[in-house]
């Protein structure tokens, strides 16, 4: 893991090989890929721990300030560390490896979802939004608009960005109550 | 530019090469190479007309009733024909290749949202949202969210999903006024 995890932040996934992986860590390639089937899958692993290191479920009191801390943190790990080219070789990996979109899916995105629905429904105890509010809804919308940037590059990932998205989401979860759906449609 | 979109619709990007597509289209390797750099960039402008023509801009008179018909266009396209496999690929290509996300921004992207800020702006001319409204962040939250689906796949790209987004995005595009921003900053 410790190799994998310098070889990613020097090289990148691209770049990097289970040979070299092997050579760092003092093992042969044989007994990495008993463990693991490919370098994605690999890479997928190492990535993980950091990723949701970087990325800290936390308790503001309200969901726009746990929205606008969520929304920096993400940003400042995509943007200023490793992780970035690490998470952009990864999705374009998913994108054309079913197995590995498989393994994402299970591995990274459930688990951070549990983490993040947290946020949803700690808003909803406190009285801040319907208990009705759909949380994936919510989180989709959030994390759609965090990476679309990421993924397009057509717009920055600025503090101005954080902070208009946190209100707006947090606004949309105070309105988007079933009742609101079903008056509207 | 045929040939080209009908090896896509076959074979997919990652097996596609340009040799195939030199052949179907009875001319040299070499006169596809003198204007796409590579075989993506070929793919890109091929795909780039049946995209826009798949997902037209549509008047419906609500900004509701205009989301929701993007949101089901964009969804039947991705989901039901071969321009979601050539999408995926494409997306795959651009996250590694800074050359071809440079063209994805300038030619999909770009031309995508000069036609689909009319959504926002005519929502805006009617008086159904602040003029001062960002386009920008409304799209990011309306693609962001259909493009978070399609790319992880974690939850499905339903009718329902496309109701309560198209809906809750009408709303937070109502209330995320400038005015609504700075309130709660």
């Amino acid at each position: 893991m410790k190799a994998t995890r310098e070889l990613l932040a020097e090289q990148g996934l691209t770049v990097m090989t289970v040979e070299e992986v092997a050579n760092r860590a003092g093992v042969g390639k044989a007994s990495i890929y008993r463990r693991w089937p490919n370098k994605a899958a690999l890479a997928l692993d190492a990535f993980l721990d950091d990723y949701l290191a970087g990325i800290p479920v936390r308790d503001t009191g309200t969901l726009r300030g746990d929205l606008l801390v969520s929304a920096r943190d993400w940003i400042r790990l995509v943007t200023r560390t490793p992780a970035g080219r690490t998470l952009a070789a990864l999705l374009a990996e998913t994108l054309i490896d079913p197995a590995l979109a498989e393994a994402w899916r299970n591995v990274v995105l459930h688990r951070m979802r549990d983490d993040r629905r947290a946020i949803i429904s700690r808003a909803a105890a406190r009285g801040e939004i319907p208990r009705s509010t759909d949380p994936d809804l919510i989180l989709d919308l959030f994390y759609g608009a965090l990476y679309h940037r990421f993924i397009n590059g057509h717009l920055p990932l600025s503090e101005g960005f954080a902070r208009a998205l946190a209100t707006t989401v947090a606004l949309a979860a105070t309105n988007a109550s079933r009742g609101d759906v079903q008056a509207i449609q």
